[in-house]
């Protein structure tokens, strides 16, 4: 039960409004690369994200516009910045960090940021054929010279993804994971 | 069978001779606060460490001095200094990468720097009554919101040593891990 891992750095999503105040009003943004999830892509705009203590530059956007703007910071991030981000998996920003993102045009303070949940990609067919259909959690067990388990990984299912665990950098960098790198899915 | 973590943020040992590089002809190091291993100290003194793209600076030192400088540094601190250190029992600079160390009155660029493995300080007593006598390593089970089992961490034994569990802070961040929480020890 291979899976190939996504290691997502911190990023950020933007809402239509904080693009129009952080970028200019109507601006577009633009497709630098695709990313593993259909319709979903990097882009070459990038913003600094600021907390009470320091800020981090050139965090990238990812695309397309969402209705909510989301920046998903790691643990490391969250101490260099000093914010306090729940764990809370995407689209969920229930008690999510305040936080201050900068763009060329102007800033926004906004209730955004998250640490994200452990998750992993997979259509109805990939659930059933990998044996947890209907689990709310999965874990992966992980090989290499840092090896081990990294449980409540969440199970998003949807018809349009494509099967991938995503894993931010504190999580990849304990074990010693590259982006594109397999690990075994395990059900318990 | 609980153990207490020692969360371990990058850090620096000196030989005598690089020390009188970077400070002057026989500086004493001065301690700040002891460590919990007896007869370790974190210092008051700081040093910068730089590699091909990028440094780090206010990197505490620790003592006493060593017949060997070590350098400890997180995978993602190796990203930003753009070196690739090995992970590595402390001791063991096997193939250890080359790093920059700049004090107020000199540097030195030594092959110094290393990830150091997961590892657990015990006496034998220790590791007779927590059942880990004669194994190489345990593993470490941690709950929480990101939780998992940590493996391969390395069985230290010394009749000075206290009982406790040593991580990086990639380790420690992964698992929302602070500086003297408490995890499981598991043999397997």
């Amino acid at each position: 039960m291979k899976v190939n891992i996504g290691v997502s750095a911190r990023h950020v999503h933007l809402s239509r409004n904080d693009l129009d105040i952080l970028f200019g009003k109507d601006y577009e943004l633009t497709e630098k690369a695709p990313l593993s999830q259909p319709g979903q892509f990097a882009c070459n705009e990038q913003v600094t994200i600021e907390g009470e203590k320091g800020s981090i530059e050139r965090v990238r956007i990812l695309g397309p516009l969402r209705s909510k703007t989301q920046v998903e910071i790691s643990k490391t991030d969250s101490f260099k910045l000093g914010v306090k981000p729940p764990v809370r998996n995407s689209g969920d920003l229930d008690g999510a960090s305040s936080i201050t993102i900068i763009g060329p045009k102007g800033k926004v303070t906004v209730d955004a940021a998250i640490i994200a949940s452990r998750h992993v990609h997979a259509t109805k067919e990939d659930a059933k054929k990998y044996g947890f259909e209907g689990k709310e959690f999965v874990s992966l067990k992980v090989g290499g010279e840092k090896p081990g388990i990294l449980e409540n990984v969440y199970v998003r299912i949807s018809d349009s993804f494509v099967y991938e665990v995503h894993l931010d950098t504190d999580d990849a960098n304990a074990f010693l994971i590259k982006n594109g790198d397999e690990a075994e899915l395990i059900v318990k």
